[in-house]
């Protein structure tokens, strides 16, 4: 973890977390990797073929052709975050391996279905299920996804997994809002910065926010200790929402595994650009009429990476990459102080804390 | 209810039932949509804008311009089924509601999915989801129905709460992996009779054997009495898709709201083809034929009705039409027997009995 971040209960915490910090996190990535994987891979090995093979690719599992593959599995943030969860509940870690598993297959859904809608081309450096398998196979294979999570965690049959389920639950509809929002905000001229967060927090936070419960939950915690630890998921998924928007538009490709200006490519109301359409000054002017001749554009499809260099270099100049950057910041730290609200042993608050740190110096 | 099959337990049931216990099912069907419509539009109501809308749609309670209308909402066996479940267990019909909806928000879930999977055009004589409100809403909502239906159980917070939302969730990945079947037999050649009873258990079987055991579940029943339930459902779906098949090919448009010849425009294997397809003789070879030339047809989107009337015409010479009213009734005669083996209330039993007729004999 940081060290500038040790004991920061009630403090300000860094603006930019020490290198220290960010590497330590690893093990705490690999843990949660090396302990849900194999349970993950039984549950998807359930399913009727072809969705078996069609999941295992998206997985990263195997390639197109059906070869072994150590693919990009993702960054497997959500279940380091769920085991985590059950040791901040005072429980061993793999009590939190079905909300891990419940809890990624729910994410994995909505990417698959997420990617047809929006028409995304690339994910995790490889061609998306659509591009590969067709519009039916996404289809069906998120929402295979989507039943088994329940599944995961029902047929633990304890009263905790029923609550978990119901956390789940909850979580999974403001997703699906958050896509909804987000899918209408493409077609709208203007958002405002509250709309683009609450999209966000829907889409983003609240899965988060449900992985740091979920073990808890499944660890015997209260609700109201399950309820806080959502507060550090939802705000941490904030901060997190915000560097992808960042990275949406300013990340390296090879690292993210997206195209180049990705989210301006789809016209995405992200965070930097509803940011700088708000903003006063001749860049934010000069941005909003090329944003609204642009959806009218026919050739869209076809503008050059001038076009769309030009684009960010105005959200850059009308201020939407620094606000961006500053509201990850500012999410950061609501989220380590709620944190700090719920008693959990030292090792296991220092790696949240990690976590948290780490997403927003991510670069991918 | 019909008077030939009153107290048939263990006798031979008609083959083809009485017309008065056709009519007798429509008051259970209404009561069943009565009592679930209210709460099933309260749930839809909660989703987030313009899902609110575009379920409203597809359910027929408002048309393509979002006014008010009294469209046709499907036949409603589903919730009939949910409040006769909880009566067979001794509690209220009320009991069994939260259950009706949810096994009618699974039900329009896979409908919204599949009918953008398959190109379904129309469904209940109006254009589907994806034609009026384009592929991401039907994606969209579809998941969105899907979540709404465990968030409608579990927030009950009860024991049984859970267990009925477990039978949901097998009932729900049954429910796909049928699905995945229908859509890999396409592209089959050759499907077996087995294969197809399979695929049609898991795609019609699972959902209504749900419905039959979700509200006996609510009202406390225990699980063998639950499962003995569903396997009355089970075979009554079976009974049920037999009859959809025959509709699928000679059912008229005007009933069933569909097109002319609507499975074999989709190259659906349902059971008159494979029916066929398996018997001896010249016409069942001359089919095949027809079929493996149709399958490599560049221009079988523009086959005429006379073309489709042809393949009909060679199915039913084969036996398909035949072999599948047999075992429509067959289905239905296991569904009984199941039935006898549960202890319920005279009227609760005859009209199920009745339901099971009516799936039987139906026109749409």
């Amino acid at each position: 973890m940081s060290s500038t971040s040790t004991g920061s209960r009630g403090e300000t915490v860094p603006t930019v977390p020490s290198a220290a910090g960010v590497e330590d996190v690893s093990g705490v990535l690999d843990r949660g990797r090396t302990l849900a994987t194999p349970v993950l891979r039984a549950a998807v090995d359930r399913l009727a073929p072809p969705m078996d093979t069609v999941a295992a690719y998206h997985f990263g599992w195997i390639d197109a052709e059906g070869r072994p593959s150590a693919g990009d599995g993702g960054k497997a943030v959500r279940p380091a975050l769920a085991l985590l969860s059950a040791e901040a509940a005072g429980a061993a870690p793999e009590v939190g391996i079905p909300g891990a598993v419940a809890v990624e297959l729910v994410h994995n859904f909505s990417l698959l279905h997420d990617d047809l809608m929006d028409g995304d081309e690339q994910r995790r450096h490889r061609d998306t299920v659509w591009k590969v398998h067709g519009p039916a196979q996404a289809i069906l294979v998120g929402d295979a996804l989507f039943a088994l999570a329940n599944e995961v965690l029902l047929e633990l049959d304890t009263v905790e997994a029923g609550r978990a389920t119901r956390r789940l639950t909850t979580a999974s509809r403001k997703l699906i809002d958050g896509q909804a929002q987000d899918i209408s905000y493409e077609h709208r001229e203007r958002v405002t910065v509250e709309e683009c967060l609450e999209m966000e927090g829907n889409k983003t936070g609240a899965l988060l926010a449900c992985a740091v419960s979920i073990g808890a939950v499944l660890g015997g915690a209260d609700e109201k200790t399950a309820d806080t630890l959502e507060r550090y998921g939802y705000h941490l998924g904030l901060a997190f929402q915000a560097v992808d928007d960042l990275l949406g538009i300013w990340g390296d490709p090879e690292a993210t595994g997206k195209q180049t200006w990705s989210d301006l490519r789809q016209r995405k109301k992200s965070l930097p650009v509803v940011a700088a359409l708000s903003a006063d000054g001749e860049a934010a002017e000069r941005l909003g009429e090329l944003l609204a001749a642009d959806a009218k554009a026919s050739d869209f499809e076809n503008f050059s990476e001038e076009e769309f260099a030009a684009r960010a270099a105005l959200i850059e100049e009308a201020g939407g990459r620094e606000w961006t950057a500053q509201e990850a910041r500012r999410q950061h730290t609501i989220a380590i102080e709620a944190l700090n609200e719920v008693e959990m042993p030292d090792r296991v608050r220092a790696q949240l804390v990690a976590l948290a740190d780490f997403v927003v110096v991510r670069k991918r």
